[in-house]
């Protein structure tokens, strides 16, 4: 199947980014979720070991939301030894290993472990074991580091598109440089704090006029707290021209009615 | 309606915990998977603006995986500002805004001004706009924080629920404190030095017995890449009981068939 026309335009594939396997799939339409999932945290190579209703399938590309891609090129093998046959590294998601002696590492250790390997040119894979049973003692035997999202305890349950999204997400935060907090200024410029005290002249004038201000005990610690209130954060430009209008008209308001 | 009988026990709820505010959801299915999602990354306070298809919805609870308390206890407002009348702080996630000027944080910073935020004893609640079109801008004006997650740019389409669960599971994130990596060790032990220095002595006195160390020369550094080898990382004492074995039957194999 090549999958049908149109889907998205992913981004470019890196060749040793982590292989998502995804180890005796059980419905179809998990696999497609899978590839949105992968597309969304930039995972691009996809093998699937065993799907227990065959592949191709229509319905994982209609689940997919155009990650058609992912899936066109995905690979089919009948075990999980040859679906690894070519890595370097194997990484197991586990949410409860047990009788199991291996090194576990949470999704965020597992992805900065994942994107240092890849960067020494080795090839790694994540397995995600089948919908209800998860990885069997076989499975996880192959692996040579297990992952165990740090989650709420009581309701560790995920769905597979779910902990692939984690695994991905975490894979492009590792290199990702988006600050963590910023201000959106889209189309706009911040004021100038000589722009906001052209603006805090405007409003002390007027606000000194009405008498608002009138207290002079008050007056300093009052035009203090005002200065403080606009200098809360970044002002833009535009709100800057909004406020100097609210300003002029609230003022002429007033000198009409009086 | 009580939702059904069972469900999982989730864990003890925080009172400052960031509410998840569901903005004109469409599908009973998503908010059932967002719930999910919430119990996951330990959110448990749901409430849901507008939706299109009423509440309750039978069809909510069978998606949730067994997360009934929060679909139990999710509270059912017409106006995003009666939703959000009794918070201190709201967070709108939006993947692009457009024409806004406020501050965007990615999810792991918005997480931890949540955290941060609810340690000082104020309310939170995140907003997550309806399936297709988004939080319209009437919705994104009663927000003072909007959250984007870094994802592949070019494809950043996320369902409901994995919007939410990115946003719970960088929230129970902020208190986590698994180690990054760690070895999984249930019911055995490591090995000491000794334990495995024995082993060493046992390997080195069969391969001596062998004749296969009996190059003088090469001796001391195929010793030392042996030693290397068995020290890569740690050994519990049952793969070292394991081991010694493997060495004395292969040795004693040979003898028999010497």
């Amino acid at each position: 199947m090549t999958g049908r026309e149109g889907g998205a335009d992913l981004s470019p594939i890196g060749e040793f980014d982590p292989v998502v396997i995804l180890v005796r799939p059980q419905l179809a339409e998990n696999i497609g979720t899978t590839a949105r999932a992968m597309a969304n945290g930039g995972l691009f190579h996809l093998r699937i070991v065993a799907p227990r209703d065959g592949w191709p399938q229509e319905r994982a590309w209609h689940a997919s939301s155009g990650a058609y891609r992912i899936l066109d090129e995905a690979r089919v093998y009948d075990t999980v030894d040859e679906a690894t046959a070519d890595l370097h590294r194997v990484f197991a998601t586990c949410p409860r290993p047990r009788h199991v002696i291996k090194p576990v590492m949470t999704a965020r250790g597992a992805a900065a472990e994942l994107r240092v390997t890849a960067n020494r040119g080795l090839r790694t894979g994540i397995l995600f074991g089948p919908e209800r049973a998860g990885l069997d003692n076989e499975d996880m035997a192959r692996a040579d580091t297990l992952v165990r999202y740090p989650l709420n305890p009581q309701f560790m349950s995920l769905n597979l598109a779910q902990a692939v999204l984690v695994m991905a997400y975490e894979w492009y935060l590792t290199e990702d440089i988006t600050p963590p907090r910023d201000l959106m200024t889209n189309e706009t410029h911040i004021a100038t704090k000589g722009e906001l005290n052209n603006f805090m002249t405007h409003l002390i004038r007027d606000l000194d006029d009405c008498g608002f201000l009138k207290n002079e005990q008050k007056r300093p610690g009052m035009v203090r707290n005002l200065r403080h209130f606009f200098n809360r954060g970044e002002v833009t430009e535009q709100e800057l021209r909004t406020l100097h209008g609210v300003v002029s008209e609230l003022s002429s308001a007033r000198k009409v009615r009086s």
